[in-house]
């Protein structure tokens, strides 16, 4: 453990960080000043002045994404404020080019307060093409977006949610594949009603499934705990999105003849003899990080049909690498302006049929997260919406 | 001019603007990912809580500068707006990078309300080892520069004013050694009281010069329109750094029998007539871009001893590049935290010594802007000074 940490911090101190911010100009001559800088550099200034989407064609903006953060829901990490959330954006900024070509300019705020990073967000946005949110507490995170894509006319995505929402529907509609099952007919219990359970549960609805049940801090969602919920688990109640008519008192009661579980809560909630009382060929996704609310094999011994987990040495990894890049490659490239439940779909189908039906099994509902076609499949099938 | 306008945009076309933003690490393996991101990241996160110090060490801030504008000052375009004024802030990114090392992150804000630019500088102060102001309409800037550098802890830096003020008196050093004139006792007009013009003439008096006059588009400065005046000119008459007892009515009577004019104003206002009123052996910098007060060979035959412009095709050009990659580098490989005015003064002499007694001519005052040893002189001088 003591040798991975020094790897880790080794390869953090060499080059200053994981990004370079590096021209791809020659500035040798004056003549190579006079091109790049004054006074040739006024024309695409004019350009630009006359119409501002010549930025994204003269500029960086149209390549470039910012990933912004205020540290306080970094991974497993929680509230670490924004210095000490940089590598994790760094590496999110990697991420996304290394898998799309898309390049990120990572960005931590010295702020925590919803309004003042709405205005932040608002003001910065000229220099890129789209905004991505990062590790922002929830409920907070879900008004940020709301309220920036409502305001602003670049996309806005918060991975957190909709990057997991996604990859989490594209497992579960191959996982019904394997046990075949329809997804209007399952019962689905989610457990963690953060910013991801909330938008699996909105998203997982949009894609037919009727009756989804809620479990979190305060045990098993239910309409008399009403006033102690938080704005987010308010909504989803509000929205009718949970079946709040149950009498079960905990979550083995709650999971009793449920076909799927669904965990982005916290670690060994999920016990073996809870996954018994469920359906036969029950499907669980556990994926709290870094250990997740079951591990995988207890989870198999207990009658589990299909596990997923978070994690890259168990099969089945359930992880938003598959979407975020590929999603925000397609509306970079197709000027798309907002980031529609529509897209979100077309995103998980994409995701989904990259695993053709002979090679679906239970232990392989996913692509592999190196797979070159995720990106080009995704990016295809928005180009083919807009 | 049409194909050097072409030439222009499609340099700026080819990559998507001038600047690029990539990995330095390798991401091809599960391993790779798991010391970049998840869970390796988390060594760097929790040092980097335990000492936002750190943060120097393991991410990108230890290398990286933001160059902050409001597009409202650009360049000799004027107020353009954020889009139109990234290509000069990417020019800008990329001359701090090919001159000095020093990364820059562009930032053109949408707003140009004092109040909120210096917010949200502070607010994405946690990201960067320094913040460069650029572009920014006087008087706003100072205020700015001036607020951001007491309330944040890293270096601020406005090139307008400072980098200008600097190479100017570099210049005016070792112009002052060609005509064997003592700074004490010359007699100099500034013309154009902006950014630019109150920095040098604040400047211009730490160094020792005693009797500045000022003009600007309200004619020679005097008392008597004080109401009249911005903060910026009432600054400089309060501070006692111009001299307001004169009778002279036009920038001809003013610049009777004094030894230096320095312009940073408009283009053609000084002509022959009033040099020929100058001092023997008169020193004129002509800085408006791209067109200067005067034109360097009507200002010699008019008398002048030594003519400085901005341009690169005239002898001694004086140019900020001279100044901000040495001076950046210097305060952030020194973690000084505040550009103050011995940093300034240290930076022009490092600057003017560059050209030995016997280079010096009246044609050469300045090191060239490709001398590799401009940004390891500063850098040295500065580490003497920390």
């Amino acid at each position: 453990m003591s040798k991975f940490k020094d790897k880790s911090l080794n390869l953090h101190k060499k080059n200053i960080g994981k990004l370079d911010i590096l021209p791809n100009i020659k500035l040798n001559t004056k003549n190579d000043l006079s091109l790049a800088y004054t006074p040739g550099v006024s024309y695409p200034c004019l350009e630009i002045k006359k119409d501002k989407q010549k930025a994204y064609l003269y500029t960086t903006k149209g390549k470039t994404v910012t990933i912004i953060t205020d540290g306080s829901a970094v991974l497993g990490l929680g509230n670490i404020g924004p210095e000490a959330a940089l590598p994790v954006m760094e590496g999110k900024s990697a991420l996304l080019y290394h898998f799309s070509g898309v390049q990120a300019v990572p960005l931590a705020l010295d702020t925590q307060d919803p309004e003042e990073i709405i205005k932040t967000a608002k003001l910065i946005s000229p220099n890129y093409s789209a905004i991505m949110l990062e590790d922002i507490s929830a409920p907070n995170c879900v008004e940020i977006e709301k309220r920036l894509q409502k305001e602003l006319d670049i996309p806005v995505f918060h991975d957190d949610q909709h990057g997991t929402a996604i990859v989490v529907s594209a497992a579960l509609i191959n996982a019904l594949k394997v046990v075949k099952k329809d997804i209007n007919t399952i019962k689905v219990v989610v457990s963690g009603l953060g910013a991801a359970g909330s938008a699996i549960i909105k998203l997982l609805t949009k894609l037919g499934v009727k009756e989804i049940y809620g479990y979190d801090i305060l045990g098993v969602v239910n309409k008399n705990k009403y006033d102690k919920y938080d704005s987010l688990v308010k909504s989803l109640i509000d929205g009718k999105y949970l079946l709040t008519n149950n009498s079960a008192n905990d979550l083995g009661d709650l999971l009793e003849n449920k076909d799927v579980f669904i965990g982005v809560s916290a670690k060994n909630i999920l016990k073996p003899n809870m996954i018994k009382k469920m359906n036969k060929d029950s499907i669980i996704f556990a994926m709290a990080n870094p250990d997740p609310e079951i591990i995988p094999e207890l989870a198999k011994k207990a009658g589990a049909r299909i596990v997923g987990t978070g994690r890259s040495d168990y099969p089945n990894q359930i992880n938003n690498v598959l979407v975020f890049p590929g999603l925000m490659k397609g509306v970079i490239e197709n000027k798309i302006r907002s980031i529609t439940d529509d897209i979100k779909i077309i995103t998980v189908k994409a995701i989904a049929n990259l695993v053709k039906e002979e090679a679906l099994s239970e232990e392989n509902i996913l692509p592999d997260i190196f797979d070159k076609r995720v990106v080009t499949s995704i990016v295809e099938a928005i180009k083919k919406k807009a």
